[in-house]
């Protein structure tokens, strides 16, 4: 592995989430290796379990992280290749890139999509701008179109809960939500689960189809009670469309879970990256109750960048 | 003492000024104290010493310091119990505080008061928030209705300048601003002068009553002249209307403190919390004078917060 | 040395050169230098190479860095001496800095121009403001008028590449910009040139004369290919007009170095502090090519800065 944008092999993750499992139960073991290394922590975009997470797994590895929030705190970056800087953008990315990359030993970077571009962010273009022109191992603290660390995340919260020898069946169901929101958790979701060969069932509405790049394996269906029906985990997200790339195609309210979805899944965990939108995506009867593991998800997101650090340190 | 919010007792508050005193001397005793510990410092609102000094307290102790500057990082936080959240507002503070608290050991916060919705400010509901549902130690940078850091600091740099075996004469003397402003210093400063046992007299405008739960046991007068004659120690402040919640009914600039104020009072030592605004709250003569003990209050600072968490770190 | 502002001798300079060489070549070698010292880095204006790389040159000295956004984290600042403070500033700098100071053992200001107070910006009046209250060691991170760190690692860069007996012909040539841009970094490039003895030749077009406090020593010209014919180092950058103070006069696009501007120079190395505007500044073909040494100069901004640090602490 030399960057960490996205699932690569089940072996590579059976190793981070035993690395992750492991730091979890003692977090400094490894507390001399990343000595006087340094992480650049680059948010493009608002974060919070992710800004703090990663600093804290970097720590737990002796690192010195450092954030830059280049939204607020640096030069409005340019694109375009061969772009005539005439306008609003102060830097080009290859040359803030470039500089990055020569500061740190590891970049990590949170780079949303535009939801306006599709061929841009399908492409995970500016993610892969930092990777071209940085020369150094960098982390996706979730791209255009993945969120990685969370998923390796979801996997652990996963192997913690699930004891049995079968396969679990594992749900991703679309949920309401008032905007557009990106396809990055949905996807890594979908492809992490599937790398994992876990069962993986994905529902939603008619119009809702995510990029089959990622879903292929899924057993994909718009009727959610029949998707919901025996299920061991059910990961709840909203996303917009991706054929009418970023739009809104529905609201429907009745796709929001609260315990009656559940009649048919008694033993169901509920699963939610956060923030979460309460009594919009997910009841508060369900948040609250003892079916959510999303506190567990943000809590393993620590150990999950760790084990990744970890390996990339080598 | 489980959280540091407010005055708890004089033996406690003895405790920590002594600790606070060693501190001073010797910031670097316990630097191991905090190894591998973080203390999470969360702002909803601007700072500058509390940001700073903080900090520095922690790294005193060998703790690992981390920022969330939610207000401009994070997400928009939703306050209300069982909100549909389809509005403006992307995460519940339950869920936030929650994450926050799993990942932290000691969690810092400042969250200032609306002064609109009366009944959440006095019951300091944002703070109380994080209290109930991160699970962890939590420390006040201010809150709605409290500043207790602030007023550690101010009874260091009181006990550093009284060496008289009578109680001093403290007074706290509303000053004209030109916005409104929260209680939360002023309230603190009475909770904690009084419960030091020493003589205190709060003076303001007719109008300006602060809420007398913080007041008992001090002397309240609105003549300002009276309030002053024979003070050893006058902390300037402004404060908006409590009962009038969050209105100016005043700004008389004859409320700002010149030298000429102190004529029956000539050894008395004038105190801030800082940010001040010159020539509206005290006047250029005071605060460069050798009266002024702001700076003092503010490098104190420091051996408040170092005092407080090296308590709760046990 | 007691502050880094400006080019002091050539002595210091070249002390300063071989120390941020020593550094480069073995980062860590005084790791211990700076333990549990801690400098403030103030910023008053966007960054995000000097945010950086002061932070790592501080970590390679075993101190901690601390970071304060005072345009964003903190309140605005009264800058004005005896100031009514009834408007929207809202602490006295004289207040902050004194606070500051006392938090910290170095302190680290960036501070950028109005371009229309001129009388103010060439005084250095708020980076000077800090100086005065402050009672530490201050270090420029970009004030009104210079911007040391960055020359300094200009003259580190040059030293790299230079190896012949004879003085390098060094130019400082205007480019064009949409915006009105500070003198600091052609000031300060100027002034670290001509005090390290190279051979300095400055090219602008009319009504762009810099101010010649700075210039004294350089040979000025209007005419770009006269000044750029054998030069050994051309360093590109653009500034609004010093005389007609802050205005733009000219964007004319022919003073945009492209290969075809370095016929008469085939061996010149092209310097920029960057962030560079591409296609206004200067060339994709340029700045892609081997010409460009404007990543070496970004790198060197660790070593420049540790150098100085290093230099404070003693």
């Amino acid at each position: 592995m030399k960057h960490f944008t996205q699932f690569e092999s089940l072996s590579l993750s059976k190793t981070l989430i035993q690395s992750a499992l492991a730091y979890k139960a003692n977090p400094l073991i490894d507390v001399q290796k990343g000595f006087k290394k340094r992480i650049g922590c680059i948010f493009l975009n608002p974060s919070l379990r992710t800004r703090a997470s990663t600093q804290i797994a970097a720590l737990n590895l002796g690192m010195e992280p450092i954030v830059v929030n280049m939204d607020k705190e640096g030069w409005a970056l340019e694109m375009r290749e061969g772009a005539i800087m005439n306008k609003g953008t102060v830097e080009h990315i290859k040359d803030a890139a470039a500089v990055l990359g020569s500061y740190f030993d590891i970049l990590a970077i949170r780079a949303f999509p535009s939801l306006t571009n599709k061929t841009e962010d399908i492409e995970d273009f500016v993610f892969n701008q930092f990777i071209k022109y940085s020369g150094k191992p960098v982390i996706s603290l979730e791209s255009a179109i993945r969120h990685p660390l969370q998923s390796l995340a979801d996997m652990i919260t996963i192997q913690e809960h699930w004891k049995e020898a079968r396969k679990p069946k594992v749900v991703l169901t679309w949920a309401p939500h008032i905007k557009a929101i990106p396809h990055a958790v949905a996807n890594s979701f979908a492809e992490w689960a599937i790398g994992n060969d876990h069962d993986v069932t994905i529902t939603h509405p008619v119009g809702y189809e995510l990029d089959p790049i990622f879903t292929k394996g899924a057993h994909i269906t718009h009727n959610q009670a029949e998707a919901l029906a025996d299920a061991d985990f059910v990961y709840v997200k909203n996303w917009s469309a991706f054929n009418d790339y970023g739009k809104i195609h529905s609201t429907d309210s009745s796709w929001m879970l609260t315990e009656k979805h559940f009649e048919a899944a008694p033993q169901a965990k509920v699963m939610h990256c956060l923030p979460v939108r309460r009594n919009v995506e997910l009841s508060d009867e369900i948040l609250d109750g003892s079916r959510s593991i999303v506190q567990e998800q943000a809590t393993n997101r620590i150990y999950a960048a760790q084990a990744v650090i970890s390996h990339l340190l080598g």
